[in-house]
């Protein structure tokens, strides 16, 4: 009996380990693969890592210290789609349309009729975000023919808080100029997009006349804004989404940088 | 048998039932406080919240659309705080200094001495973190006399990308010019503190002079341009953290606006 108990327990560990054996070697192991422990983290550290990269490049934009760009760059495309989808726009739009109403209603006007708003239209009175959507939120080259195109449709909706802001200004008493890189070839499809949006009134629409084409916004704007001052005019706000719309001769006594990370105008 | 059976069944029951009777209503019940199952959702959801506008007051600061501000709001000193010492300050600086240093390199220099570059000290070429750090990263209002104290000390270190322009445009040929809005009675400390920081050599140190106290920063700073300009100079780069640095009479054909979410001069 001791006997066949010993044998049945050598029998047994040997039959084991030569198992152990033949699965080791020769059937294929399961397949497993094995992240390192910090897997999530690590790509919640890279995600952080793009944030803070795109927001400082978005800092660079909007603080006008970049050579001129042509598109945004390549890795900042999801972030520049969230922003603009999301709530961070809205906010800083928001933000800085409060701030320039708060201004407006500080200023003492003189009742003489030459107190004057000066507004950019394209991403200031009216949003292209429709056009971009579809063209990759700035990292596509702009394509003038197919912009032109977007334009001619008139279809561009109010910039709400902008909106806000310009029946706010012309309620005070301020003079309204309209001054736009668009060309007066533009002016009725203009002027129907911007009354179809909500615009209902203006004292001046001034834009680029056959003259005009081939100067630097920062150029035309200043000769223009410079018109208005020679004629008694008191540029007291300007409101636009490109540095080009604010710089210059005959600047205004407040400028408001509306938010555009999407494109730059020189 | 069958009795004492009985018996002790029934006292055990009605033991069990005075025992609950008495722990739910007599002693007290067990503080478990429970949170809403989404309580780190909401929390996150919170802090986002405040990065969002944080990050969006910054943008309006930097793009100088606040009127006059005097402290920075009470809810953002972390996130000011996280910036000013993390990363997000020192990835801002290299972007906007290595885009000068850029564009340093690009400018064709005339090579008769009168190519010149413009640069503010504080918060631009010295940095007066280590004096923020100590008074709320701008939470506190200014207090000129302890800030004095601090400058007198002479212990401001160096902005490193600063650093790095600075000797970039020096070897280049541009001339230097200091322009700050520190006093005349500064300027041993300051050529010691510049000295001590790595700062060797410049052509100009221009302080505010006894004429010039009470004079807005961009009056000052403009007045002392078109001096420059009337020598013949000609500013091609101008380095500033404020944007009194920046604006007013006889630009820069570049500036370039450091970050600075601490404080604001007019």
């Amino acid at each position: 009996m001791l006997f066949l108990k010993l044998f049945l327990l050598f029998s047994f560990f040997s039959f084991t380990f030569s198992l152990e054996t033949f699965n080791s070697h020769l059937l294929p192991r399961p397949l497993i693969i094995r992240y390192p422990e910090d897997i999530e983290t690590q790509f919640e550290k890279i995600d952080e890592e793009l944030k803070l990269q795109c927001t400082s490049w978005r800092f660079a934009v909007e603080t006008n210290n970049l050579s001129p760009w042509k598109t945004i760059p390549e890795e900042c495309v999801g972030y520049i789609k969230e922003y603009m989808t999301g709530r961070g726009y809205k906010v800083d739009l928001e933000r800085v349309l409060n701030e320039a109403g708060v201004y407006a209603k500080s200023v003492e006007l003189s009742g003489d009729g030459k107190d004057v708003w000066v507004f950019d239209i394209d991403e200031t009175l009216l949003s292209n975000l429709p056009y971009y959507v579809e063209h990759g939120y700035g990292l596509e080259i702009f394509d003038p023919v197919e912009f032109d195109k977007w334009v001619q449709r008139g279809m561009a909706p109010a910039i709400e808080p902008s909106l806000k802001l310009y029946e706010k200004v012309l309620n005070l008493g301020f003079k309204v100029f309209l001054l736009t890189g668009r060309s007066e070839k533009q002016r009725s499809v203009t002027i129907e997009n911007l009354t179809k949006a909500g615009f209902q009134s203006w004292d001046k629409l001034i834009l680029r006349d056959s003259e005009d084409h081939g100067k630097l916004a920062t150029v035309f704007k200043s000769e223009k804004r410079s018109k208005m001052v020679e004629e008694g005019y008191r540029i007291l706000g300007n409101s636009g989404d490109q540095w080009s719309d604010l710089l210059g001769c005959a600047p205004s006594i407040r400028s408001f940088k509306l938010p555009n990370p999407m494109y730059y105008i020189p």
